[in-house]
């Protein structure tokens, strides 16, 4: 025990996901880079991570070598209802402590699936089972709770389901504050995420490159479907004190960045334009053709939306391009449907029978057939219709990276053109 | 040493990324999961990964663990020119042998970067450094080359860069025949992903408990947001045996859950109901109110949707059901928006204006805001018309999730309930 403790790095936390699925390589592991996040933002120094399949053997293995390491294991997987849910109770073995059922979780199980009409069946109850002495971590969502426990001084583990979700709700709800009021935290980390369209990762990258050489603030940069971010991360003896150090450093990278970035931290293109929109009291609709109904999802998905956004038509087919938005024949015939033509009329169409202020339209070829060596596959002709006219412009996304690729990058072009429109003064 | 070696595993072996960008959560480890796919097309047992940053004393702790407990360690990362690439030295000091320079290695890094106009600079040659008796494991795109390495009688480690590119075309090119062929590679696993929707994880893996005991094939359930899957994977000498063993006990799961189970590997319930209907020679068209557009953009992300998949109606404000659905105005007074009357009206509007033998339509309350007593947050009501009539009724999904779970689940229900009607004799 003593060799154990004197092993371990002081704060050093560990994460082990536990899953077979992660061994035989069915699923990335988008869990432990999410936590690794949570970490560094919390200021929590983490040294190693480890997966392990749905072994009783190993996960007890695992967690021991952990304990002998570190102050904190954060744990994914294995908390479900089926046999291969093991997490719990090789913990508990781990340290030959007996499982206690916890009415309140139980009931708490039992409320959850009557509310949503599903059977109460008794395998269910397992998830009721913590180790003597382990505290509940509450899932607001699914059925199956974690736990905080400290097995031995000086050293801790949090559970979470493997259900990405969930575990985040979790984390965010009561994990983080626990750990922050638990002083594992030290000092604090605030961190702001700044969000681009329309740059690529390395062109800014380089127009930021010596802000990405300093130590704190600290920024770093992330690719995602199209979306570049850059993450700005202080640390301080206060969260004022790391936000005097965030502000500055957020107006230079702005500045640098002009209009390429469109919003910071819980953003969306989808929220941004509503904000603006809804400032304006404007109402917006759109016609979708190879997007199939994916812009309208992302600002539906958007709390608030409703009063802004009135809907559209997904004119998927030509016909209905003709019957639902009055494009006409002669300029689907002479131009093509993946045409600067046929776009504004399709803006200008959802427009007239919808009423909105705005009309945002698409049309293109997401592949991975349909296309030719003028209309490629990932040619995209978008318009944007407003109270000043109509706008429309194609666009090349390229085919190689596959047909959602092409409709998400399309969704998010469009929104970005919408949004520059109402930047103009 | 003689612990050490009854200690292993026959054949397992284990993943070993480096890299502080894995521990700050900037990037997910993609490179486990394909070498976890890797290993398992290739039959070998495979039964931990980790994570450690670029720091020395770490690197050697996790190698000799490894070396420990596996009989092959694969690693990622570390093999640049730059300070923080530590991974072959650090494996060398692992087992206490010394790094010679391999002139070979050197003069193709000097040819490439000639060749690409790159200046040689003397930092560069640290990649030419490999302990002595490892062998060069070739890197035909970057610097960095990887080695195959024996320090212990039955213990091998075999060194990537981290660059996802390179390794896999040095896997493809050399790690996976090596392996091959130095016979750690026993047998193949295939395996079939079966999908259920409308039953929950736990009730299947009851229905199925004695199958998810057994040991080959093995039977493993996953859940995901609203579908259930269950993972078989058998293992045998050759693809065929395999299949053989995989066959009957396909049809075996797929006679207990009934129509729960709508599919196999890459299906959709959108691909599902498209593949139905294009067989049928019939085709449709969605009216959607609160996914926005997400059972559109659902039935688009399949390729060679546009024989079936018409488009349709984003009806997200209630004048846009009455003007391009024509939903008649007392129903929405009488029921209001969210009732199965209206989803009906919706799916029958659809199929009229756009000429589709099948509408559907969905009207939802999605959250935050919206709610009653009556009509809570989660209640949806779907609707299903066809040639042969409208069938509308109510879910209720509960709050606890937020929107975009809701608006998730409404759009695999709505297609669900489509394909149970398709289903119908």
């Amino acid at each position: 025990m003593v060799a154990r403790t004197r092993g371990r790095e002081p704060m050093s936390a560990e994460i082990l996901c536990i899953g077979t699925e992660l061994l035989l390589g069915n699923i990335t592991n988008g869990n432990a880079r999410w936590i690794a996040e949570q970490l560094a933002a919390l200021g929590i120094a983490h040294h190693r991570q480890q997966v392990v399949g749905d072994n009783r053997e190993r996960v007890i293995a695992a967690v021991r070598e952990a304990a002998g390491r570190c102050r904190l294991l954060i744990t994914t997987g294995g908390l479900g209802p089926t046999p291969d849910d093991l997490t719990t109770e090789a913990i508990a073995a781990a340290f030959d402590t007996p499982l206690r059922e916890r009415p309140e979780v139980w009931a708490d199980i039992q409320a959850k699936l009557t509310s949503r009409g599903r059977p109460v069946t008794p395998s269910l109850r397992r998830q009721a089972l913590l180790p003597e002495g382990a505290a509940v971590l509450p899932n607001g969502t699914g059925s199956a709770p974690g736990m905080i426990w400290s097995p031995e001084p000086g050293f801790t583990i949090l559970t979470f389901p493997g259900v990405p979700s969930e575990m985040q709700a979790m984390w965010t709800a009561t994990a983080a504050p626990w750990l922050r009021d638990a002083g594992l935290a030290e000092g604090v980390f605030a961190s702001r995420m700044l969000r681009f369209w329309g740059v690529s990762e390395s062109s800014l990258a380089e127009r930021v490159a010596d802000l990405l050489e300093q130590g704190n603030p600290t920024v770093a940069p992330y690719a995602g479907a199209g979306e570049v971010k850059l993450r700005l991360t202080a640390r301080a003896a206060t969260p004022e004190d790391a936000q005097v150090l965030l502000t500055p450093l957020e107006a230079e990278i702005r500045h640098r960045a002009g209009d390429h970035c469109f919003g910071a931290d819980g953003d969306s293109l989808a929220s941004v334009v509503l904000a603006e929109l809804r400032r304006r009291g404007q109402s917006l609709a759109v016609a979708e053709s190879c997007t199939g109904g994916g812009i309208g999802a992302a600002l539906a998905a958007v709390p608030g939306a409703s009063d802004v956004f009135l809907g559209g038509v997904i004119a998927y087919a030509n016909a209905l391009k003709q019957a639902l938005l009055a494009v006409p024949a002669d300029l689907l015939a002479t131009h093509g449907a993946v045409s600067d033509p046929v776009a504004e009329a399709m803006a200008q169409g959802v427009r007239r029978c919808t009423g909105a202020d705005w009309g945002v339209a698409v049309t293109g070829i997401a592949g991975p057939a349909g296309g030719s060596a003028d209309k490629p596959v990932g040619l995209v002709h978008i318009a944007v219709a407003g109270p000043d006219g109509c706008v429309a412009g194609p666009v090349r996304f390229g085919s190689s990276r596959g047909r959602q690729w092409i409709q998400s990058l399309t969704a998010g072009e469009a929104l970005d053109r919408l949004r520059r429109r109402l930047l103009e003064p």
